[in-house]
């Protein structure tokens, strides 16, 4: 059994797409357990009766917003959700949280109050990004910037043991962001991690990957530090965004196009969804002492059902015991 | 009259799409006078009669590959197509010069040969890149990475002057890369430049800019330093190319689905046209005495021809000078 605390406050859809995400991941898999946590007139009266044995509420009373400043509001809203749900999560009666809500306070939340596994770093947000073949782990997104060469060894470590042992891919090859394919290019970072990275004989290590061979599944584990990361997501949406907005004007310009489209609708939307990341859950924060998945601030209630199946592979796979064993070894 | 050196050596559809680029420049604006740079084999007997008042050839005997290390080609190839264009820019024979070769060799070849403007720290590489609204000129994108304070302030100036010239876009809109519009987020290259632009009153600075914003046509000038330059043009080529692919697919699943395609089939291209920055040439290698051109390396005619084009407004806005009164004054 795994069990999950679930913030029901954050997110641009929240409570309703929220709690219908669990309900939906409590119908896919029956060895899971949801604590909902949010605040009471939420919450009471919403636990449907089929699953009472295996979802309860844990009320909070405040919320942290994304315009608060994330250190203060974790620091002062003690019985805010993503404190409360992280809280869970610490005292071991949840195994992991899942939250739409603040990524700031989500963030800061995973350090301060789940804490780092021993000998970790920085934790890494790593978000799944959808690629021509798949999906690959792009990490670090999170908002530690300035990062140092070892930190980003360490990303590419700990990125490859989740890619293996929760996505099931096998020996996942690891590319270090760079602006070329030649040895002298890259930056001061770039060139002093290369090496380290050669070094490492635990890893499949591909080398550069320039970014325009992320979205066609150049490596399985894209790593960077924050800044850059940061930018790729966000570009990768905004492209990805823009282009469909662009298509879809074309496809309602006349009737007679209204009705090509009516035509390949589906054909359409089935390949799309094969480029759709929140099909495989939100971003996990990796290097902590227990799960902490940041689902979109948009997500409906398909993500957030796969961000807590994502918790169910990681308990599993037993990952945080993985990292920490491989830390006191490197 | 401007005159414009052109590269018929460098860039995958090299000479034929490059030469007919040429004419097409010169059969759209009787202002224009191009100078072809290429081996004599390639070259002899291809000036079609009609131009042949307005067009010459200047042979050369070497090429320099994409594959070659840029300073020591540059260096030991004296007579190459990229080498001899510069020359002629340099001597004052050619206002500009437009090469789809090696980018290493241009950039290397625009600083070594044709120089900078006094007070300019570094040339940008300064690619357009298709938005929502239009078009924004990216800045920088080129090979010196990790960048200074000072040199961001720069490109902001200098790009803003190119919106406003020779793109004429009024009272252009700059923004600085940065993961998040909240004050305190940010490296500290963006940390520190922050204040600088703010302080800047010759430039209208609208503050940060996420990634997830530049495909909508959030700012006019997006700054960054170049090795996230690169990682945006590199990536939003990437996410472009991969979506168009899987809505390709998509469109030839089945003969209903195809049938449907021909429906929406111009409609689709013309919407998507405007998302095509090749329209506008190729990217200027900004704070050099002269213009440099970059275009693509798999550059068509229609690239060739506008990055031509690109030329003459630079040369008529008199760039080079207004950029060298700007050094002056600040």
């Amino acid at each position: 059994m795994v069990t999950v605390a679930l913030d029901t406050m954050g997110g641009d859809y929240s409570p309703d797409e929220i709690i219908k995400g669990a309900f939906d991941a409590l119908k896919k898999d029956k060895d899971i357990k949801i604590i909902l946590v949010g605040n009471k007139e939420v919450l009471e009266g919403r636990i449907n009766k089929e699953f009472s044995d295996r979802c309860e509420s844990v009320y909070s009373s405040e919320v942290i917003t994304n315009e608060e400043a994330p250190v203060a509001a974790v620091r002062a809203k003690k019985d805010s959700s993503i404190v409360v749900g992280m809280n869970l999560v610490k005292e071991g009666r949840a195994d992991g949280f899942v939250s739409a809500g603040s990524t700031g306070a989500v963030l800061v939340g995973g350090q301060l109050i789940v804490g780092r596994i021993k000998g970790v770093l920085r934790p890494a947000l790593a978000p799944l990004i959808p690629t021509e073949k798949g999906v690959s782990l792009l990490i670090d997104c999170g908002a530690n910037v300035d990062a140092r060469a070892d930190n980003l060894v360490q990303f590419a470590r700990i990125g490859s043991l989740y890619m293996e042992k929760v996505i099931g891919i096998k020996n996942p090859r690891v590319g270090l962001v760079n602006i070329g394919a030649e040895e002298e290019k890259g930056n001061a970072l770039v060139k002093e991690t290369m090496p380290l990275l050669k070094e490492c004989c635990d890893i499949n290590f591909i080398g550069s990957i320039e970014a325009r061979e992320i979205p066609k599944g150049g490596a399985d584990v894209i790593v960077c530090e924050a800044f850059v990361g940061n930018v790729i997501i966000k570009l990768y949406e905004g492209v990805g965004s823009t282009l469909l907005g662009k298509i879809k004007e074309a496809l309602t310009k006349s009737i007679f196009t209204k009705i090509g489209a009516m035509m390949i609708k589906s054909s359409l939307k089935a390949t799309l969804k094969s480029f759709d990341a929140s099909s495989y859950g939100g971003a996990p924060l990796l290097g902590l002492n227990g799960l902490i998945v940041k689902a979109h601030g948009n997500s409906k209630a398909n993500e957030i059902c796969n961000s807590i199946l994502q918790c169910k592979s990681f308990k599993e796979e037993a990952l945080s015991d993985i990292i920490r064993e491989k830390m006191k070894k490197n």
